[in-house]
């Protein structure tokens, strides 16, 4: 087989498209497209107007996939009803921008400087999709005979709750023989990594409402209740968050343990305690222990708090009693933990210990076990050594991505993942970014995934 | 001895001034002098000028107080230096406006319907502190023998951290035979009330820091520490919220019980569970005995959680391992309870328990221990029956005045207390109120008390 993606041609292409990259990076970047804000709604439409003519440009038939909730983009390139057939999946909506006093610029201005490109969704996960789409357009033009099709989730930064409906009712333009998802992070620059599994999440609201006002401190307490502190005791009844063991009965009934092939790999993956401390900021952790690190990231579920809103937060001791409170709480969940039965369990808990606390589940995303082995991860494997020089390791990310086993499970096909991003990017995090660097391999790896997509075996159809 | 303060004339005087007293007041609480906010430190500074303008045009000579932190204003009307003489005490700083959305009219907008004031200050301690000072013009116009001096203060909300300072560089001026205070909440409006103590308070701000930045929860979970989830435990490590009950060993050993003859005051004063509960718009209560609900308001201490200031606030559940949390709470203290050693427990608390959490004391207010028997309990009592036609009860206040304890201490003379304001006037909560009736009454009620000043024996002076 001449090979048709060449290490010269794909690197020429790439530099001349970086102006038109980075162009389309601020365009994109510059729309903040927060799917979790409502007041952001119009910016995710207009995020979606400008994906479908972005690849409508890029020569791609596009079109949206109504949903009950946010469109979904979707766009093809159909070479050959006989060629074998990728779906790329992306999403375009972002995470809020957060304190902006933690930014050192503007969230949602793109700031441009020495090849690092700043703002959110920079990494997670507009610049790895117009990577994916430029190596698209590049194999298409070098004679890659496969049909590539592209999924643009504008939901996924709050749990894709209305994927599954939007792609059933799109399924028979979906058919794909492998699925890749590009929104996974590296072990470090030096270390790519394909994860072989994700976690899943289920998040939850617990609402505790005592009384109408704020309160005097002085005239009411010892008689009020005080929601906060009730919410507090609460969590500290369903977690110990010093060691983060979860202590609602059942929780770890479902947890498959990490095999000792897996836990091989984890060891051999190159990750450091230091390198992940100084990546994230971390000034010390529960444990310091490589390896129990990696399986408590990986392969544990957890339980964390994200916020209690409620009482006063300005400066000084305001002493009310508030009326109420809100714990923003949610589990990392692994295969083959069951959301429903952890929402079950957790409504059995709060339920027993204190009844008047509201449970309001959050959007669930399954936890997801994919492939490391086989001529699959082969395919991933040859295709990041192409793009980076580098061979990747097959871990498992902590992170959750909705949509992936839902795709698997909708789509029938196996879903792949070649993720661009690095810790240091900082993913959800104040001055998230993205690089040249990784865009350039980014989009060398796919356009020889999509050439390495060529020689898989078609899936049977249903006609 | 001919009675200078009549009924008839105190009742013209006080219905002629209705609408300097409207105007006065919404003027003052058009200033939003929110001593907790540096943001409002100009308004602070401008509420001291609107006063001590104020004063002067009543007539009483004026002067401000430097102090390190914001001014105090004084004022005095010299009758004669064989006189008795007395020291009327109200702050003029405010509690913030809280959420807007809780209010219905705008916090620092004065809004005046059938005889019914809204806004932050109205009640405290604005409304009461003009009512004491009109009742000093008619006593004084009336002839009553007894020098009348003020202190109006601009720290009370923030816990009085330089009235201590202020009034000992000022000392000489001060000299009273007795103190009273405007600034205490009465059982219901047809049950006046006098506390003879009140309590302490002892703030506290808690602060955790783990990290840098927000992370993302699937990519750090379950290694990073949360500091939210650290700082819950260690709150319900100190107090069980469900009860109220405080864990920090040695909390309660200076505890001084009611005495018997105090609970049969408790028991008489016409505390109702259910107004309570509607005055304060509470759904439920940690207790429902009526005599347990006194004491815990009244004469136990407490451990309050004020705010959990950290994570994500938003709509939604944004999973993210925040990089700090701050927990505010505080303290009532009852007598003999020690700020000092209170303080001390709770740093060998935490140093134990979470050795990374810094605790950092805010403003301390010593509880206090006043009369309620002997001829200045008299002199309330009957100042009271004028004015409101109701025979007040002597229990006491959960609420704390850090400069009542320090002006007995500073200025030895005792401090009584004429509150002129009603538990549905909505102290530190939304929609704080003060109606005309009860500054009517207090008009009266303080002219009376002026009077009745006129037989106390003046203590010896240092000359």
């Amino acid at each position: 087989m001449t090979e048709k993606v060449q290490k010269h041609s794909v690197e020429t292409y790439a530099a001349s498209k970086r102006d038109s990259f980075e162009a389309l990076l601020k365009e994109f970047v510059e729309i903040p497209s927060v799917s979790m804000d409502p007041a952001h709604q119009a910016d995710v439409l207009r995020m979606s107007e400008a994906s479908v003519h972005t690849l409508n440009a890029m020569g791609f038939k596009t079109r949206v996939l109504r949903t009950p909730g946010n469109p979904i983009v979707f766009a093809e390139a159909k070479v050959s009803s006989k060629a074998p057939t990728v779906l790329v999946y992306n999403h375009m909506d972002v995470q809020p921008g957060g304190d902006p006093g933690e930014w050192k610029t503007d969230p949602f201005t793109f700031v441009s400087k020495g090849g690092t490109y700043w703002g959110r969704g920079t990494t997670d996960d507009k610049g790895p999709a117009l990577a994916a789409m430029f190596a698209a357009r590049h194999a298409l033009d070098a004679g890659v005979e496969v049909n590539i099709k592209f999924l643009w989730e504008l939901e996924e930064e709050i749990g894709s709750p209305n994927f599954e409906a939007g792609i059933k009712a799109a399924q028979k333009h979906l058919q794909a023989d492998a699925i890749v998802v590009s929104d996974t992070i590296w072990i470090s620059r030096d270390k790519p990594a394909c994860p072989a599994g994700l976690r899943g999440l289920q998040g939850f609201i617990l609402t505790l409402e005592t009384g109408t006002t704020d309160e005097h401190s002085g005239t009411t307490g010892g008689a009020a209740r005080n929601p906060i502190g009730e919410l507090c005791q609460l969590i500290s009844q369903m977690y110990d968050a010093r060691t983060g063991k979860v202590k609602i009965p059942g929780f770890y009934d479902d947890v498959v343990k990490p095999t000792r092939k897996e836990l091989q790999e984890f060891k051999d993956s190159g990750f450091s305690v230091e390198k992940f401390k100084q990546d994230h900021g971390f000034k010390s952790l529960r444990v310091e222990d490589e390896l129990e690190i990696m399986k408590r990231i990986w392969a544990m579920p957890t339980l964390e708090v994200h916020g209690i809103v409620g009482g006063y937060q300005g400066p000084g001791v305001k002493t009310v009693v508030p009326p109420r409170a809100e714990a923003k709480i949610s589990m990392r969940l692994v295969p083959n933990q069951k959301s429903r039965k952890i929402i079950a369990a957790l409504k059995r808990f709060v339920k027993e210990k204190n009844p008047d606390v509201r449970v309001l589940p959050e959007s669930t995303l399954n936890p997801y076990k994919g492939v490391s082995e086989g001529p699959l991860a082969e395919m991933i494997r040859r295709s990041v050594q192409f793009g980076f020089g580098k061979e990747p390791v097959f871990v498992r990310e902590g992170g959750s991505i909705g949509a992936v086993p839902t795709m698997a499970k909708v789509l029938k096909a196996p879903v792949l993942f070649l993720g661009l991003s690095l810790p240091e990017h900082g993913y959800h995090a104040p001055n998230e970014n993205f690089d040249w660097g990784q865009a350039y391999g980014g989009i060398k790896a796919f356009s020889k995934f999509f050439e390495e997509m060529e020689t898989i075996k078609r899936r049977r159809r249903k006609t």
